[in-house]
């Protein structure tokens, strides 16, 4: 659609030059050049050249999954009897998009097995349809390799990376690992209208030599953002911002790392706990895809300048350390070079295991979807009960806490509603250890701050998640140990 | 046994500054030290710090595993049936030291799973028996990510990284990628007595200055080796030689990366292959430990100086993605700080398969070096059947070619005899256009030269993979091809 455009503009020098200038020099190298006149190849050639061992080295003959048809099949949806769902892996990949033990265990390509880098293409084009055609996906070994992996691609020694002050703050490592420079971008945190503050980073980068005076000329070369269920605010950009902040990054001609691990899992408001009518919260693929789930950047990507990030560990499960990347061409060349010299591909087993479920039991990208949509309905339900047992006691109905954000996936985050002129975080630190008292952990809002200086009045809240606990017993009894803890703390005047 | 001398050396100084400095933070880090006056933890914390999702998240309620006895054993070993032998992966880890479901498709820890590290770190004590204490092992995402990390490790922009001159070059890759300088050290071939050449390592080691002065006052940080059945060579150190190599690494004060792919498939002398007879070429796991299995160069380390990298991919299969790491703690202690930033742990699955099929099935250590000799057997054989097939045609018999190597796992190499005074490396190239006529592919000499000038008169062989051909029959077709092209070649004064 946007050929033009896309020819017009060249992401090339957003590439950083390390990666650029990265080599790859491989044994396996064409040399037809130099053949002589009237040279012709064997048609079936022979293989002495490469040591991949022949399969029947390997001592796997046969693998069997089988499956829940849903998450907390045995507790959570007990209401009915399901029958065990068990497949025999193939020997050999067929046609039907399935991967056979014999190439799940052999050398793999670096974008990942057939199976799987066709079932990513599919998904990226059918679910999020990129504004520009030369797009490339390539899979990883897991969101931290993803992030690794983009941000080597984009960042040099000096360059500088802006982050949502409060963020996924691993990947402050990975920008340091480059080289890079963070400069934290504002976050409006108010439980009524929590949201990103675009005006902040528009105004930052319009007056970026008055305002950060020691990066004078040097403006930033990446964004680095969670727009849907941020973690660990929960705040999720809207339409209109998506396209104010590409045209901001158009203008100011940097790239946008756009990481979404929890967007699939966004959950509609609040309710009270009911398990028997848990099912009328959930919603068809149709209504998932055309009202629910808000569209990846991009969608908003006419230049090639986006790096999406996406990862199987909250959807289906974090040990296979699978995850894949979009971005324009270029990019996914230099991540491939780098891939060749390090991970290589992702662990055969973990494509087997995603992809033959996928294709061989779930029916493809419809009953994929339909997979996450049954997760989802089960985060669903235990947010329920979390939020429910948190404002049921009084240090809700006392204002003592607010609900920051109880919508994204796998975290809510709460406010602690402190007195004005208190050291926030000397209190909130403090608070932590009633609730470590109390037995119930959580992550304080300084420890995801980017800058805790910049975040000093609002890293006032904690986050939690409500993916780890076994039962809903538990999660009432983490809710109450919380709020227990707090109307302590609140009582004490903030004293221990 | 050697902790004085061990307290007395320190490796920190051949670490390199880009991983002695790389900085790791974690929001889950300990703040106990400004605990308050009287706080006593909850015995019972329930958690809802961590997005690490509850297992009934995953879909898979059960694998089952079935497992070939033999490699090949449906056609290499079939003189007598085999029942499939196959078992139930547990849900949750026991103390047979298996891997359960819920640990593999959970987030693991750096070093492995419990299960796979201890295994690994009980297999290095019991095979490899490091000659000092604090040495340690970690999980790699397989031989290339161990490869290149070990590479970040020790090297820094300008170090000097001395290679055996023919090598597995995709480690040069590594190497430059951290900025080292490549200086390649010779190996002495020839088909009846080929060798590392230490005269010539130490002679560059003691007069470095005067030999390499463009590298003056720039001594080896490392020297990277693969010494037992070397890739392409094929060349293993003996022991006197390692004893000699690590004085050196001693008193010159530098790094052995020891990459050992292959070294558990060393094979006993090529003989007229006889699948009937095969087995009279076994020899048990005793045999295999006190009587064939060369130390490695672990054994003769009382400094913590030597890196060890080893695989699953050849003794198991490529796909798993999984191999290990053994070096001094500190080492060990800046290569973790580089996974945390990237790859995280090796695959879950892939670690289940593994560790279940040996601590479940094969009986744990013992059961899987048997393993191992089996799938050794099945190369002996290849190797037989592809090495006979060489030597009964013509080529061989008029002394066209000589076998430089035929022991070495997967590999044997093929010296071939041009005529002095003729430009070796043109004519393999040029050779391998009839190769290709003839239906064989192999791998030049020349492409695994780590600098061609340096090696333009050594690089006239060939290394042939009897790994990954089908059956008997290729192997010979194979071989009858090979041999038929580089008759013609010679029969056509050295033309295509």
């Amino acid at each position: 659609m946007s050929q033009e455009s896309t020819k017009k503009y060249n992401i090339d020098h957003l590439i950083s030059k390390r990666a650029i200038n990265r080599q790859f020099i491989h044994f396996n190298s064409d040399n037809s050049k130099r053949a002589p006149e009237g040279f012709l190849p064997h048609p079936r050639p022979l293989g002495l050249a490469y040591g991949r061992p022949n399969p029947q080295y390997y001592p796997i003959k046969k693998i069997t999954i089988a499956l829940d048809e849903y998450p907390f099949q045995d507790s959570l949806f007990s209401t009915k009897k399901h029958d065990e769902v068990s497949f025999d892996v193939l020997r050999v990949a067929d046609e039907t998009g399935s991967i056979g033990l014999n190439e799940a265990f052999q050398y793999g390509d670096l974008n990942g097995l057939p199976a799987f880098a066709k079932f990513v293409k599919q998904f990226v084009e059918q679910i999020h349809r990129p504004s520009y055609d030369n797009w490339l996906t390539i899979g990883t070994s897991g969101a931290s390799d993803g992030m690794n992996k983009a941000a080597d691609a984009i960042i040099d020694s000096g360059d500088i990376v802006l982050l949502e002050e409060f963020t996924f703050t691993p990947f402050v490592n990975s920008v340091l690992n480059a080289g890079g420079i963070i400069v934290p971008t504002k976050l409006n945190l108010s439980s009524t209208d929590a949201k990103f503050d675009v005006a902040y980073l528009s105004n930052l980068l319009n007056n970026w030599d008055n305002l950060k005076p020691e990066h004078k000329k040097n403006k930033p070369k990446a964004l680095y953002i969670i727009p849907t269920c941020q973690n660990p605010t929960g705040i999720t950009h809207s339409i209109e911002q998506r396209k104010k902040i590409y045209e901001l990054a158009s203008v100011h001609d940097f790239v946008i790392i756009e990481d979404d691990p929890y967007g699939y899992l966004a959950l509609p408001p609040f309710s009270k706990p009911n398990i028997l009518e848990i099912q009328r919260e959930n919603i068809s693929v149709d209504e998932f895809l055309n009202n629910q789930l808000i569209p990846s950047y991009l969608r908003f990507d006419t230049e090639g300048r986006v790096i999406r990030l996406e990862t199987f560990s909250k959807v289906f499960s974090p040990g296979l350390r699978l995850g894949f990347i979009v971005a324009h061409e270029n990019i996914i060349k230099v991540i491939k070079r780098n891939a060749a010299i390090g991970t290589r591909s992702p662990s055969g087993p973990s494509q087997l295991i995603l992809m033959n479920v996928i294709n061989q039991k779930l029916g493809g990208l419809q009953g994929w979807l339909e997979w996450i949509l049954k997760v989802r309905l089960a985060y669903v339900h235990r947010r329920n009960v979390l939020i429910n047992s948190l404002t049921e006691l009084r240090a809700y109905q006392n204002g003592y806490f607010g609900i920051l954000s109880s919508e994204a996936g796998m975290f809510a985050s709460i406010i602690i509603n402190f007195p004005q002129g208190i050291n926030k975080i000397d209190k909130l630190e403090l608070l932590n250890y009633k609730l470590l008292q109390h037995g119930v952990t959580v992550v304080l809002g300084n420890k995801l701050a980017v800058d805790v200086e910049f975040s000093k009045e609002s890293a006032n809240f904690l986050r939690l998640s409500y993916a780890e606990l076994d039962n809903d017993a538990e999660l009432e009894e983490a809710g109450k140990r919380l709020t227990t803890a707090i109307e302590e703390f609140f009582r004490k005047d903030f004293n221990y």
